[in-house]
């Protein structure tokens, strides 16, 4: 079986072609007097090839097995179009029917609901609106490998399973190996083995964040990024929420927090810039079915300066908003979504980076500023999203980097290599973390996390 | 801090410069009379960037802290090198010590042991051998995507924790999540919550491979691969054993086993192609100092054709060896390092596709071959690494399948979804799994996993 050429090209041709062979799946069938009209998708474009398959060349058997889901293999003559609606069709020749598809089929040719959809998860991929996600998805990904590339910055990638990332164990997904001869499907009250024969001899876990471990190779490479899964067992049922995400992190020796903004910003317009041009047709489908308006507003994100403003005037905007707030602005408080969206789409109708956040309310890592008070933290609030991006300088100093760990009531000696990077050639440096299913949610205007991820977990949800 | 040019970019200048800033750190200072000569790396390039420090510009307590380790700024004249061995040179004018670096610092200038390398592994990216895997790991990355894109394969993400794999149980790390106010390092043996109380209501387990869900995506966008971290909970100490890597695993619809050994050795000698080509100092250092004729060997790689042979013909092969095996070599049987290793190493000297696998050792999801013996399985194996690759052509046919999960007692509503594939549109589909670190072993020479991973996880070894 040799590979034959994709729809999406073979819809670009410049000429007719003699013989040309096509595999790919019935989207719809429609029978005239002496032909039938099949679009034929192959999952690379929204739009699929006609096939102008003539009466009597097939047998009546085979003939019914042709249904919207069918996959076929078929050879015929690429010819200009009669019908409007496609420069090309194909002038089926032979046709031969690879996978049926009967009238059980679940995705017939109507509109399905979301919830529907996330049921049958293993068909969703299927459809014209999923199959666009996952090309912009890849696509996605791709853009951001080429910034950071181009920028010097090198692929890395942190552990996985961890002992560290002791703070937040409620959230954490915890690790054990079942004992020899356990059966699938261990419950968790089952005899365990004990801690020391564990298999790391060591209390384990998944991580929530690649970053930690980002900094030691930024201190030998100057610039890095992750680009890895991370994980969250917190319990809460949210649109944006998933207990397994993609996120990318970039760490980078000799950065300070505005250049850190700086390049958080450059990552998000180089991404939208290659995503746009390359995934034109895609994008088309969710401005019109999906969040009218999108591709203007994603041309809007391409060209405007990002906002840029502290913490502190955060809240001074939205104390004297004329809003009414569920949650009071305070000074010491996280922002709210509701603050985040006042901020971004009634403010300032844009982008907006927060800046130096207070101490009390930010992890031990984020280097303090001269003020005592605040840390070098930022986040990119962005439009119907919220949060896109959060990052920090890191505290490169190592008395005080102790003695905010032990204000914190965390144990210095559990992170000797951490503060290592600060004993030999400690340099500034930052990072951020970008969630790659919330960058999706931006990019394509769908609101829920669950479908921008071909198979969620979220509480109850571990099917597929 | 505006970001400056990487020390890399600066030895590629074509002209000099008056005031050029560079930042990285010391790798070595000699000192001269009225000079020291500081050799000054930023990760970007096996070579340095020769300073020359006048005496008299700094401090003298200054001067103390630039030592091996230390994190400078420099600015200075970038001018033809006076000396041999580099073509440029910057004369210093001024110099600032970002983070200083003692006489303790545990990297001096020798050679250090790959286990004491090991042991820290949070400043073994600072050192030249580890410098180059990392950026030689970096750019095998994007040499997969460029193929895979290339090629109209989407780059999918398949979850990481899941609920099926129930076949080897005693290999999964299962997860738990500690019930409310669990402390960090929940003791195993403490109590967990019930099953029904459990995050996701039914166990759950790390993945050993997204290739059942590849298989749904290649249904949808006809061409996917996977790039993401799978699991073993195998207690093996060996040089080729991890508990944590990354694979790589495309799946295509419309492929038999045929295109998929084409794809494979195509994807092996673009990879290497584009490695070689972009890491060529790096590569030569690794031939230099860690495996003699490694280049050769590339260069062969990426010319040869690989060699395919059915699992009979290896056999037959094995047997008439003139070559004591520990094992005998017999049908029926895996074939165990040995036998891999006379086989590419001494052979066929090349690689070899071994094919068409007794059924009763291969799992329920391979295509039954007419013979109904055998299954269309292929393992790709190369000299010193042994199996690269292994792959097969999916069983399509629902009721083959089915029949072949009760003949091995499996329970075939486990894998309604699985099956649903073949119900509806089924294709004939094939794909392969990638170890990324046994490509990289091959690539580098290096005869250790746990020298190609930034921070290993084997049993016993979870720190960092």
């Amino acid at each position: 079986m040799k590979p034959v050429k994709r729809i999406k090209d073979i819809l670009k041709s410049t000429a007719p072609e003699d013989s040309l062979l096509v595999r790919g799946w019935v989207r719809t069938r429609r029978d005239a007097k002496d032909f039938s009209f099949i679009e034929l998708g192959d999952g690379s474009s929204v739009a699929n090839l006609q096939l102008i398959l003539p009466k009597g060349i097939i047998e009546a058997d085979t003939f019914k097995d042709i249904n919207t889901g069918t996959a076929l293999e078929v050879e015929g003559e690429l010819a200009p179009s009669q019908g409007k609606g496609q420069k090309w069709e194909l002038l089926v020749k032979e046709i031969r029917v690879l996978g049926p598809a009967g009238p059980d089929y679940p995705l017939q040719k109507k509109r399905h609901t979301d919830e529907y959809l996330r049921e049958i998860a293993h068909l969703r991929p299927r459809t014209n609106k999923y199959g666009a996600l996952l090309r912009i998805r890849s696509e996605a990904a791709f853009a951001i490998h080429t910034f950071f590339r181009e920028r010097g910055f090198y692929y890395v990638h942190t552990p996985i399973i961890t002992g560290n990332d002791c703070e937040g164990a409620g959230e954490l997904f915890q690790l054990i190996t079942p004992g020899p001869g356990a059966a699938c499907g261990l419950h968790p009250q089952a005899p365990l083995k004990t801690l020391a024969e564990d298999f790391f001899g060591k209390p384990a876990s998944l991580t929530v964040s690649g970053q930690l471990e980002a900094e030691i190779l930024a201190h030998g490479l100057t610039a890095v990024y992750t680009f890895g899964p991370t994980f969250r067992a917190e319990n809460s049922n949210t649109p944006r929420h998933a207990a397994e995400f993609w996120m990318i992190e970039p760490e980078a020796a000799f950065m300070d927090l505005s250049g850190d903004m700086d390049l958080a910003e450059d990552m998000v317009k180089s991404v939208l810039t290659q995503i746009t041009s390359g995934c034109t047709e895609d994008l088309e489908l969710f401005d019109k079915f999906v969040s009218e308006g999108l591709l203007l507003r994603l041309e809007e994100l391409k060209k405007k300066d990002y906002t840029r403003i502290s913490y502190k005037e955060a809240i001074e905007i939205l104390s004297s908003a004329e809003a009414s707030f569920d949650f009071m602005p305070l000074y010491g408080s996280d922002l709210q979504t509701e603050h985040e969206r006042y901020l971004t789409e009634t403010h300032f109708q844009g982008p907006v980076f927060v800046y130096d956040y207070p101490k009390t309310i930010k992890p031990f890592y984020m280097r303090i500023n001269d003020d005592n008070q605040t840390v070098a933290a930022m986040d990119l609030l962005v439009p119907r999203v919220g949060e896109l991006i959060g990052g920090s300088q890191r505290e490169e100093r190592y008395d005080v980097l102790v003695s905010r760990m032990k204000e914190l009531g965390l144990k210095p000696e559990n992170y000797w290599w951490y503060l290592d990077l600060r004993r030999w050639g400690g340099t500034p440096h930052a990072g951020f973390g970008l969630g790659f299913e919330r960058l999706l949610m931006l990019v394509t205007g769908i609101g829920n996390i669950r479908d921008v991820i071909p198979f969620p977990r979220t509480p109850g949800n571990l099917e597929f």
